[in-house]
């Protein structure tokens, strides 16, 4: 294994340093958790936004803390979910009185861990809602979930229900807006190669020399199925058709795209995906209103993409391409 | 060699495209070539910023085509120079009037196709300055260069001179500029992995398991030395010593940091490598005020980072800090 890390047991603390470092006027830790918050909040007036999960995806999820997007952040220890308790001290550190909305990703220990920690807000008085995002369409159930896994639709779930909390929506509007996006986005996943984690030192899962997984999870999960190595437009045809499939959107319907980086995939090749995703949306009739291409949520070090479709109508596009002004996200 | 990749002679036109399609509103393609140009440019009454080469370093340079910024870029093959005549084409497209600055880093083809391109638009009538870049402190000569190498200090050349043209400099005002942050930056880099190209489908270069090179340059050019696997403060530790030995600063300087990912390097890790820098930064006396951390200049697929010192003053940190609105970069 070679990584720019030091002890393995350090990797989570020593990068929320070095996040505080380059954002010092964006973000603050809380003392003694690796929970971080936006250095100028609570924001008075706002509903809180708060996020979390296990490292390894950045800069999912404390790069969209700001303006306009998430209020707090907790880091678990790599694909491992933050404890109750730290969930507990972000959702309070969040509250500027309005309340907290909880976006989660649906795996079985953030939901437990976030369903706790609601709990013991709510014994402070704190209004807390939670919403659970299962947009990766390729498996039902899967090695750490019931039901469908949360991936990189997550970001739309963040950046509308951001701009509703930003623009004065109370804690039920803002849950529904989070919701209204989640019925909204399907996204399936491919992997080259397998992540490294820096504890176990070598890959979660091996694929031959010739071979890709298509619907991977982000921790290296198992996906739908393994196949040869195709080329870039058989894969982003591949991913697209199923995610349109289960979508089932009217001809004409606007959409936006992402096509997100797994950590260890080169931009040039995401464009190149990018290319036929546009193509294969047109052929469906579909419009696209916006589309994002980058590393949005990763998976350590892993080769592959995914593809995020999701259905928009007015009120998705005003606050989908409302202003936001995070580390990774900015417009 | 697993690659999101069809055809790899195809891979840089569909990447233009894809880019095209991801940023309709802000990038041009130039008929026939594989240069980007702004959607809105030329701009007039302001001085055009052009630069270019070998393609594998995204974002570098299209993703920083924009208001504050470049007006233009040519994509070379990957890891070859643009011809002289696409860069010719691109820098006529860019003259509002006003003249137009190449931004060139230091490799031999790209000099030497830049100038041919200067020449052909100063017979029609085009004014046309020129700055190398050679801000990397490995090496003084190298595989394709004669002096120091251009890398990843390229981009603050790109933000500081693109500041100067939008705010109305005439063209020797936003080439001093250039020349004033190539004078006071300082970068060095280091692989853990070898880059993939895309046509030779093998590493570029051969490193043991447990081997890095120090001193990489961005196509996998030698270093200066091969060591055995270092943990990331050491690592972040020589790279930022050498780059401080050369730039010799006074004490109290205030300085720009870029923590630069080569394109295969979780975010994670640059983080870390983030917390070291700035710890010896405040070491030596020198006094952060602004980090960027992400994937700035990368080297197709290859794992590892470089690190970038800029010394600034009240003029650069305006203009470095001035907005600046491109698919790359936003402030």
């Amino acid at each position: 294994m070679k990584k720019l890390i030091n002890d393995p047991e350090d990797i989570v603390d020593e990068m929320l340093e070095g996040m505080v470092l380059a954002y010092p006027d964006r973000l603050r830790r809380l003392d003694g958790t690796e929970v971080l918050v936006r250095a100028d909040g609570p924001v008075d007036g706002k509903v809180g936004l708060v996020s979390g999960g296990g490292s390894g995806h950045e800069p999912t999820h404390a790069g969209y803390i700001g303006d306009g997007m998430l209020d707090g952040a907790a880091a678990g220890q790599v694909f491992t979910s933050p404890t109750a308790d730290q969930l507990s001290e972000m959702v309070k550190a969040c509250d500027a009185g309005e309340g907290v909305l909880n976006i989660v990703k649906n795996y079985e220990g953030d939901v437990m861990n976030f369903d706790t920690a609601a709990e013991m807000a709510a014994m402070e008085d704190i209004e807390v809602e939670q919403v659970v995002v299962d947009d990766d369409v390729a498996v039902e159930d899967s090695l750490y979930t019931s039901g469908r896994r949360g991936v990189c639709g997550t970001i739309l779930v963040h950046k509308a229900a951001g701009a509703k909390a930003a623009a004065g929506g109370d804690l039920s509007e803002v849950k529904a807006v989070a919701e209204k996006v989640i019925e909204n986005t399907g996204t399936m996943g491919t992997a080259l190669t397998s992540c490294v984690t820096p504890d176990k030192g070598e890959p979660t899962f091996d694929l031959g020399e010739d071979e890709i997984e298509l619907g991977i999870g982000i921790h290296g999960e198992p996906g739908t199925e393994r196949t040869d190595m195709m080329s870039a437009d058989e894969i982003t045809t591949h991913l697209t058709e199923k995610v349109l499939e289960d979508l089932a959107l009217d001809d004409g319907q606007e959409v936006m795209t992402i096509v997100n980086g797994m950590g260890g995939t080169p931009l040039m090749e995401l464009f190149v995906v990018n290319r036929k995703l546009q193509e294969i949306l047109g052929e469906h009739g579909l419009e696209t209103w916006d589309s994002w291409v980058g590393d949005y949520m990763t998976s350590l070090d892993m080769m592959g993409c995914s593809v995020t479709v999701c259905a928009v109508d007015d009120e998705l596009k005003e606050l989908l391409g409302a202003p936001v002004d995070t580390p990774a996200l900015k417009q």
